[in-house]
C-alpha cells in the first residue's frame, strides 16, 4: 500500500470546532506527527504511532512526515487552527521543494479548519465583517520592517487587522511597537480586541481602544484584532458593518 | 423559555466541513432563517420552521430572525462558510444597532466555520502561508475606489490576496479591472488561482499567472487567490513559504 500525507487542523481547541473531515483524516492515519500540545488534542490509540516534537522545528517535522509517507505510512500532520494559516502546511511544501524529488509524487492533501481569527471574531460579534487582513507579528521568518510596512499599508487602506503571534517571551516589545505605528494612522477610538484562548472553554475577551490598548495583555494564546474606521460596539458586541458608509 | 439567536456557518459545502458545534446549534433550533441554498444544506425536520429568503435581503432576514428570537424562539441564522466573513453575522449586528432596543438584551452567539478562502487554499496547497488579506470585490456596499485603494495597498505591501465575490451577472467587469490594477504593481509571473466550489465534491482549480489570468473564468462560486512575490508552484501544489526570503 502506498503512503500518504494529510495536513490536518484541529481548530482553535474545542473538539466541537474540529471538522468531521479532519477527525476522519486523523482516524485513518497510521502515524501522527506534530507539536506536542496539538497531538494531545487527539485521543491516543494503540495502533497509531505518535511523533511529538518541539514547536521550533517545523521543517524537521515536515521532513519526518514526508519520509514516513514515502515509506508507505498513512501520515497525518497535526496542526492547530487551519493548517494553511501560519501553521504546518507551508512547511510541508517547503520540505517537498527542497527535499527528495520523489516526494513530489506523494499523495499530499490539506484539510481546512477553523483558524484562530475566525474563532476570536465569533467570541465578540463580527469584527471581520468588512475587508480584513491577517499579519503574523513574529519576525523569526521575516524582517520587522516588512511587518511595519504591512501594518502601515493595512491601516492606510482601512482594513480590519488580525494579528497572529502578537507576543512571546522572546518577542515582548513588538505588539507595543505595532500599536505605536497604528496610532499614527488610525483614530485613538478604534476598537481593539484581545481574545485569549478563543474557541476553548477558557476564552477571555478584552475590548478596548487603540488609544488605551495595553500590549502586555497579550500572550502566545492571544489573537489581537484592530478595527477599521467603521468598527463599532453595539451592546456587548463589536462588529464591522458590511457597508463602508457605516451601520444602516 | 426565553429566545436565542445563533449565527451558524455551514462551511464551504460538504457536510464533513461543517463543525460539530454548528451542527449542534442547528439541531437545537426551533426556527431556521437563511438564504434558500444554504438552508437546503440542513436536513428537513418536521419540528423546525424554515424561513427561506432571497440572497439580496440580508437586513430583512436579520430583522425577522431577531423578531423571532425576541418572541421566544430558538433561532439559527444559516449562512455559508464562516458567518463572520462577508456573510450574515455583521447584518445581524447592524439590525440590532438600528432596531428595537430590547434586541440588545437577547442571547446572540456566533459559531465560527470554515470560510471559502481556507477551503480554496487547501485545494491547491498552502497559498495563504504568509501574511494575507481578504477583499470582497462587490461594490454593492462600498465604492469601487475603496476596492481599488485596498487592492493597491495589498499589492504594494506584498500580501497574498484572496478575492471574495469576484464576479456576478450584475458585475462582470470588476475582476478584469482588479487584475489590470494589480499588474501595475505585481510581477506578471505571480501565481493566480481560480478555485471554484472549493470544499465541495465539484471543486475545480485553475492555476495561472497574473499576466495570463482570464477574468471570465470566475463566477459567483469562485474564490480567486493572487500570490505574494514568494508564492510558487512545487509539483502540482501552490504555496507561499513562511519566510519572506523564499523557500529554504
Amino acid at each position: 500500500m502506498s503512503g500518504s500525507l494529510v495536513v490536518v487542523g484541529t481548530g482553535p481547541g474545542k473538539a466541537e470546532l474540529m471538522t468531521p473531515a479532519s477527525q476522519a483524516a486523523l482516524a485513518r492515519a497510521t502515524d501522527l506527527v506534530g507539536y506536542g500540545p496539538y497531538l494531545d488534542r487527539v485521543p491516543v490509540r494503540s495502533d497509531q504511532c505518535r511523533h511529538a516534537s518541539d514547536n521550533r522545528v517545523e521543517l524537521d517535522r515536515a521532513r519526518l512526515a514526508l519520509s514516513l509517507a514515502s515509506a508507505g505510512r498513512q501520515v497525518a500532520v497535526v496542526s492547530g487552527g487551519d493548517p494553511g494559516v501560519f501553521a504546518m502546511a507551508a512547511a510541508i511544501f517547503e520540505a517537498v521543494e527542497s527535499g527528495d524529488p520523489a516526494w513530489r509524487g506523494l499523495d499530499i492533501r490539506v484539510e481546512p479548519g477553523v483558524t484562530a481569527m475566525l474563532a476570536a471574531a465569533a467570541e465578540v460579534g463580527a469584527p471581520l465583517g468588512g475587508d480584513f487582513c491577517a499579519i503574523s507579528l513574529s519576525d523569526n521568518l521575516k524582517a520587522w520592517t516588512t511587518v511595519e510596512r504591512r501594518l502601515k499599508a493595512a491601516a492606510e487602506a482601512d482594513f480590519v487587522i488580525a494579528l497572529y503571534n502578537p507576543a512571546s517571551k522572546a518577542r515582548p516589545h513588538q505588539l507595543g511597537q505595532a500599536f505605536e505605528l497604528l496610532r499614527t494612522v488610525k483614530a485613538a477610538a478604534t476598537p481593539v480586541l484581545f481574545v485569549r484562548a478563543a474557541g476553548t472553554a477558557e476564552a477571555e475577551v478584552i475590548t478596548t481602544t487603540l488609544g488605551a490598548a495595553d500590549p502586555s495583555r497579550a500572550d502566545m494564546r492571544t489573537l489581537v484584532i484592530i478595527g477599521a474606521s467603521t468598527t463599532r460596539q453595539v451592546g456587548r458586541w463589536v462588529y464591522t458593518p458590511r457597508s463602508e458608509r457605516g451601520a444602516p
